[in-house]
C-alpha cells in the first residue's frame, strides 16, 4: 500500500513576505500540493498573496508545456476550498467537512500537503478545523509563524510586554472585558473591525494612564498606525492597549 | 558629519535555526555589527547558538589572514555585553546602561547594530532595556520573531486558542493568578522554573476539565514534551494550560 502524505500546517505570517520563516520557504518550495482557504470564490486569499513570491520562483523553474493550463506550476497543485464569513455552524462546518476531505484524497495518494495560514496555525487559525478532522488519520505537523499582535508591536516600535506585566489576547468582546481590564496590563484586540463603541467607552473610562494604538495592514505595503481606535476598520486591524497601573 | 548607524532588534525565535524570519537572515547576513547579550562570561548566549549557521556562511567567505584574530569574520564585529541573571534593579541598570553606551559606539560610528533576542522583541525582551535608553538618539527597528509560546503549541501539535477564547501570557505568577483562571480559556506560563508547587496545586485545583502541557527547549535537538507540570525544569521551559469551560 502506498504511504499517506503529511499534511503541514503553515503560519505564513502577518503579510510581508520576507516575514515567512526558513523552513516555512524550504518546505513551500517543494511541497506538491498547498491548500489555501478563500473566503470567496472571487477573492483571493492573503495568505496565497504572501507566498506568491515563492509560487513565481517555481513558475520561473518550472518549463511550460504548450497544452497546460495557463499559470500552473509543474509539479503543483493548488487547492482554494471557500471557508465563508458567516457565523452559521452548519454552514461552516460543511465546508470543513469538505475542505478535509479534499486534503484527505491528496494525502491518499501520498502527496504532502500544506495548509497555509496567516499569522501562526495555533492561534485562531482555521487549520485548526481541518486538524481535528484528520488528526486521527494521517501525520500532522505544524510551522509556527509570526503573529500579527508582535508583528504590530513591532510596528509601532514599542515593547507589547516587559517585566511581569500579563499580556492577554482578546478575539471578540464579552463581558469578560471589565473583570480582564482590572487585573491585566497589555491587551491585544484582534479584529478590532468586530469592535463597537461600547467597547472603546469602557476601554477610554478606565482610571488609568492608558496608551491605546492600532495597527491595519500590518507589516504591508498599505500599512497605517493609529494612536486610538480607528474610525474605518479593514479586516486586518489590531488594537493594542496597555494600561499603566 | 557621519550618519549614525540603525538598530535593529531583531528576534531570532525560539531555537531552531530554521524557524529565523527570512527577513532576520537577510539583515545577519551583511550587518556590520551583532549585538548578543549574555548571562555570565563562559556561557554563550542561546540567540547566539541560533544564528550560527549565519555566522559560518559569513566566515567561509570571509578569507582568512595571517594576522586576524582566529575565528573573526572580515567585517563583523560580535558584541557580548553581560546581561547577569539577578533581580537587582542597580546591577542591572549598571549592565544595561553599559550595553547601550557599546551600542551608541558603534552607531556613532554609521555602522548599523543588529541587537538578537531569543524568540520576539516586543514580548519580555532584554531589547526594550536598550531601545529605551537609545530611543530618543537613533533610528530603531524591529523585526520580529517567532515566540515560544505559539512554537510551543506547533512542537504540541494542538491550537492554542480557537473562536472566542482568550490567551493569557503570564511571565511572573502573583496574587492575580486566580481571578484570571476563572477568566481566561488557555494559559500560558512562560519560564516554568520559576513556578511553585503552590501554583501548580491552585492549576490543579480548577474545578473544570484541563490539559496541561510542558515543553522544554521548545524546537531544539533536546526538545522535550511533558504532560502536566515537569518534575526537573531547566531555564527554556514553558507550561500552556487550557482549561475547559
Amino acid at each position: 500500500m502506498k504511504q499517506k502524505g503529511k499534511l503541514i500546517g503553515i503560519g505564513v505570517g502577518p503579510g510581508d513576505s520576507e516575514l515567512l520563516t526558513v523552513k516555512a520557504v524550504k518546505i513551500l518550495e517543494k511541497i506538491p500540493v498547498i491548500c489555501s482557504p478563500k473566503s470567496s470564490k472571487k477573492k483571493e486569499s492573503i495568505a496565497l498573496s504572501i507566498i506568491k513570491p515563492i509560487l513565481e520562483k517555481r513558475e520561473k523553474s518550472s518549463p511550460s508545456k504548450e497544452n497546460s493550463k495557463k499559470g500552473s506550476i509543474r509539479g503543483l497543485k493548488i487547492l482554494e476550498p471557500i471557508f465563508p464569513m458567516t457565523e452559521d455552524k452548519n454552514t461552516l462546518e460543511k465546508h470543513w467537512d469538505y475542505a478535509s476531505d479534499l486534503i484527505a484524497k491528496n494525502l491518499n495518494k501520498g502527496l504532502d500537503v500544506a495548509f497555509i495560514t496567516l499569522g501562526d496555525p495555533s492561534i485562531y487559525s482555521t487549520f485548526s478545523y481541518v486538524q481535528k478532522r484528520l488528526k486521527n488519520s494521517y501525520e500532522i505537523e505544524m510551522v509556527p509563524g509570526i503573529n500579527s499582535f508582535t508583528a504590530c508591536a513591532s510596528s509601532i516600535g514599542k515593547p507589547l510586554v516587559e517585566k511581569d506585566e500579563i499580556l492577554m489576547v482578546i478575539p471578540k468582546i464579552d463581558d469578560r472585558l471589565e473583570k480582564l481590564l482590572k487585573e491585566g496590563n497589555s491587551f491585544v484586540l484582534m479584529k478590532t473591525s468586530r469592535n463597537t463603541e461600547e467597547l472603546e467607552d469602557i476601554i477610554h473610562n478606565q482610571d488609568c494612564e492608558k496608551e491605546i494604538t492600532s495597527v491595519q495592514n500590518c507589516s504591508m505595503e498599505n500599512e497605517k498606525i493609529i494612536d486610538s481606535f480607528p474610525k474605518n476598520k479593514p479586516y486586518l486591524t489590531t488594537t493594542i492597549v496597555k494600561l499603566k497601573k
